[in-house]
């Protein structure tokens, strides 16, 4: 018997937003590598599997990336059926892809089970859509983690021309907002900090960019989302998607 | 007893990667409408429902979009749970927002349920993933359905500062990529075509933005996605993400 790693997309957090083959992969799992994000209700339905915790919380070290590498190896030469559950997509900002050539050069089986992104679900969620026609017909993810990184690719978008997601931005999201502004982008294009879409304790800001950077009073460590663009303004009018319909419904249904 | 809309995301186009949601609302359902890309096994979920073709196949016109809103809100008038199922996620140019305007608009109760959308999982389970370290830290996806609209996109980013994703650009392709060049993209920059990933007839072509146009003699009426940028290289690396590697997996588990 030969092991095998699934790399699994967990989606934004809400256990509904696992696709079938994520549930599918858990539930045959032996062993659930987790990120931070991971909602622990997913943990759930992988009972038979251990769980070692590899994720990082708020720039605290916990493990090396070649030390996950290292246990997905290992545990797969074991034979066992392993998970590494990501939150959102696995290939979306998540180091998949260098988990994904570890496991090639050591010879692992693996896949990838895409998932949900937070990037495109919790705009939706929380009544933005990422495109609009007549709005914007493109958007872009960027990682709002460093602005060595960040820096170059928001110089690189001409303003206003597509609507700009920015994924683990919420700490920087003040120097974000005044980069794009140097840049040419209108202090009044609408913006939005989203937290927790999906799940409980999920928050949503509206405003203008000139206000991100002091936008709603939020506290840095929590992750969120920014979104940037004409299309923010639509969730005025989208009022049934605020945070939390979901929940409503499940009640009845 | 009121009517529901749920406006849902198909994913990609596998069974198996629709969400626990998705297959809910498609298991309750009393009509679905469906657009011209979603998979007819995703149909058979939704047994009891009727099934209304809603969409659009090469330009042949099949309905108007506001035959649709009408479609949807005299349905829910009448008390129906009404699935609207789209390919990929509901709100990445697939004119979910309109459909969630209208619904706002007439008073119906709705939700929008996330989807795994092609524009990740399509790259993801040809090798490519969107975003990489030190590669790339950031993607945009853009609609390549018309000049007018993918024109000043395009020009508006800086060359090879990110991914780039293009859905609905196959037929385009040759323009796409002459626009780039003419921007100052590099002619070798790796570029890839990838058809109906995660279904049957999948299919994947790699090479450079230079032979984009004319790339893998492709039969531009099927749907497609195009991705350009450093990632694509990955492709050759990982070597067990080709089309079609789920299928062997699903027959030993």
């Amino acid at each position: 018997m030969s092991g095998f790693v699934s790399l699994v997309g967990a989606g934004p957090g809400d256990p509904e937003l696992l696709t079938l083959r994520a549930l599918k992969r858990l539930r045959e799992a032996d062993l659930v590598l987790d990120d931070a994000l991971v909602q622990s209700q997913l943990l759930e339905l992988a009972p038979q599997a251990k769980r070692f915790f590899v994720g990082k919380r708020a720039g605290r070290h916990s493990i090396e990336q070649a030390d996950i590498h290292g246990l997905m190896i290992r545990a797969a030469r074991a034979g066992k059926r392993v998970v590494r559950l990501k939150c959102g997509d696995p290939f979306v900002l998540g180091r998949g892809g260098e988990e994904a050539l570890a496991l090639e050069a050591a010879g692992i089986a693996y896949e990838v089970v895409p998932g949900v992104s937070s990037a495109i679900a919790a705009p939706a969620l929380a009544g933005i859509p990422v495109t609009h026609r007549g709005i914007a017909s493109a958007f872009a993810v960027v990682s709002g983690h460093a602005e060595s990184a960040f820096g170059p690719t928001l110089d690189g978008i001409a303003p206003g021309t597509l609507t700009l997601v920015v994924l683990m931005g919420i700490k920087n999201r003040g120097a974000i907002a005044a980069r794009l502004v140097t840049r040419g982008w209108a202090p009044e294009t609408p913006a939005a900090i989203v937290h927790g879409a999906s799940h409980d304790g999920s928050m949503r800001w509206l405003g203008t960019l000139a206000e991100l950077g002091v936008g709603g009073g939020i506290d840095t460590e929590l992750p969120g989302i920014l979104v940037i663009g004409a299309v923010v303004a639509l969730a005025d009018q989208l009022r049934q998607l605020s945070i939390e319909p979901q929940a409503a419904l499940e009640k009845t249904s």
